[in-house]
């Protein structure tokens, strides 16, 4: 927990002077006083983290990371478990819906290992083996981790994120996850935080029916009443409840702050690590950024609950890093109008009457 | 007009057996059915429209027309008119909103002087030179331009359409408008043709105050009184309170659809150019994409008389074309999955329980 502990200490507040500088910068460029709403607030938000007057989102990083999930068992997921290593495969060799939307928006995808089920070939060096173990337990029947594995889980994480960071460099970071059984984690996490009914936050994932939703909310009910995770112990919470690639999405989140790196968050499951990061370090809300509206039900609460508002919403629920990848193009959209739109001096246009 | 009827003729209904089969084709996908929500929709709608089973969008095309309004002599905007001509050069040399957006997702701009007030220098290539008039008259006063003017506009966005689809190709057509007064222009359309009430679809535009509202309201009840365009005759609305830029741009969207070419609109302004364009041919409906939902208030209703749902809302109201490209980006990104994701049976990957 030391190590966890020294990389919060170093997570400081954005720059807020200079974020009021860029607001000035931006009002002197060639459009009407806010004519570019969100936009301009991205840009000055990154400006802000990375302290940067002038930032540039060259280096886009999604980090999906997956891990199987011992609840699976209790038939919560449309999805046989052994999805989570296929889909593995499918990361590595280009074919998944991340890797389309990682190369259309020019984002490097890196795919993690955090606790699937079988041993993964690793021969493709494209795949990160940070494996806590194989899949979670039961959490409906006990802790799904150790406290020591939801330690360990945050700081493979970090790791990971380290590891980027120094060898190509991360300007801004994506988070997404693949897990089948992990949309029963986020939502348990999610009522175990907040407090919310289970039924307000628990959705269909892969698209399971009505009667597998009842199941779902038992389930859900079952492994917050056997656990009972404290609130107020975001370790506690991830070890009974969570998975391993929510830690290690949380440690990506934690040491990218401590690095000033933007991170943007994709649906329901990567909220819920960010849930976990903000828990432990508030400032890290300052760091983050919505992509989309989920339609998992307990969406809207999760974001609510770090101060997110989400930019678009186009019905999707798939994960991976999807909805984070598009977000990223947004982003780095504020960020050139920043800095290449010509202000009213430069291009001679009249300012407002 | 019986040039204009011609390429309404040769708009046809979109393939909807192509789009059932693209359906199909998604669910095969590496994802939970309907996962990439909206995404998928844009990839069958082009497939519709363009009749191709693995269309590209290489050839991405920002259309934006300038022009002057007389409208403007009643101050109804916080800019000077001099601003259209101004921010014609700026799109020019490459400065504006839109120039930096177009860049971002690879679309070419062509820039088209559809009525500026001052003869513009032009000895830049980039700019097309289809001048109508040397800007509307006041419509406060009398109808803003002749019903062979209005049909002109139209003709004259066509031919910009045609000379850019012949040159370099269009896959996908943006549309954005540059106007100071336009949106006076656009409301009084809307107004004209929903019956809506002109306080109800009456925005600040470039940003007026309460006071400039009030009397944009009165400037605008007074044109429609003055004017009396008939709701059921689009040549009519566009003569009598239009502006040759919102008929130009008309004029690009009637000839795209006539060529299987999709269209996206941008804010308000490209929004009533569309509804003339549906209000001719109704078939155009579905060869239309809404990109962002504007701060201008009468851009919901606009939206919803033409069947349209935007894609996000990022509180942009600076027109150009400036949602439009973000939107062609997403589009593109639904494409993206349709052409390149692996099926289940490709990846090896389990299919639902």
């Amino acid at each position: 927990m030391e190590r966890i502990e020294e990389i919060i200490k170093r997570i400081k507040p954005v720059d807020e002077r200079l974020m009021q500088e860029t607001q000035k910068k931006l009002d002197n460029l060639t459009k009407p006083i806010g004519s570019l709403g969100r936009l301009e607030e991205f840009a000055k938000r990154i400006v802000g983290i990375t302290g940067k007057n002038n930032p540039s989102l060259k280096e886009k990083v999604i980090f999906t990371f997956a891990a199987d999930h011992g609840v699976a068992e209790e038939g919560v997921s449309a999805y046989p478990a052994e999805v989570t290593a296929q889909m593995v495969y499918n990361f590595l060799s280009g074919g998944a819906g991340i890797n389309v939307l990682a190369r259309h928006v020019g984002a490097r995808l890196v795919v993690v290992d955090m606790g699937v089920k079988e041993k993964l070939k690793t021969q493709n060096s494209k795949l990160k083996i940070k494996k806590i173990n194989y899949g979670t337990r039961n959490m409906a029947k006990g802790p799904a981790m150790t406290k020591k594995e939801a330690i360990e889980s945050i700081l493979a994480g970090a790791e990971v994120f380290a590891e980027e960071f120094k060898k190509d460099g991360v300007d801004i970071a994506g988070i997404g996850d693949m897990g089948i059984g992990n949309t029963t984690a986020a939502s348990s996490i999610l009522a175990a935080i907040t407090k919310a009914k289970v039924k307000d936050v628990t959705g269909r994932g892969t698209g399971i029916d009505d009667e597998q939703l009842r199941n779902k909310v038992e389930v859900i009910k079952r492994a917050l009443r056997v656990n009972r995770p404290d609130p107020t112990d975001p370790i506690d919470v991830l070890a009974k409840v969570g998975g391993y690639e929510i830690g290690g999405l949380a440690g990506v989140v934690l040491l990218a702050a401590a690095n000033k790196v933007p991170v943007v968050i994709d649906g329901f499951i990567s909220t819920a690590s960010a849930l976990i990061a903000t828990q432990l370090a508030p400032l890290v809300r300052d760091y983050l950024f919505a992509s989309h509206k989920s339609v998992e039900i307990g969406h809207d609460i999760a974001l609510r609950e770090i101060g997110q508002r989400p930019m678009f919403d186009l019905k999707m629920r798939l994960g991976e890093g999807t909805g984070a990848a598009l977000a990223i193009n947004i982003i780095e959209a504020g960020v050139k109008i920043l800095n290449q739109m010509a202000s009213f001096k430069e291009a001679g246009v009249s300012e407002k009457i």
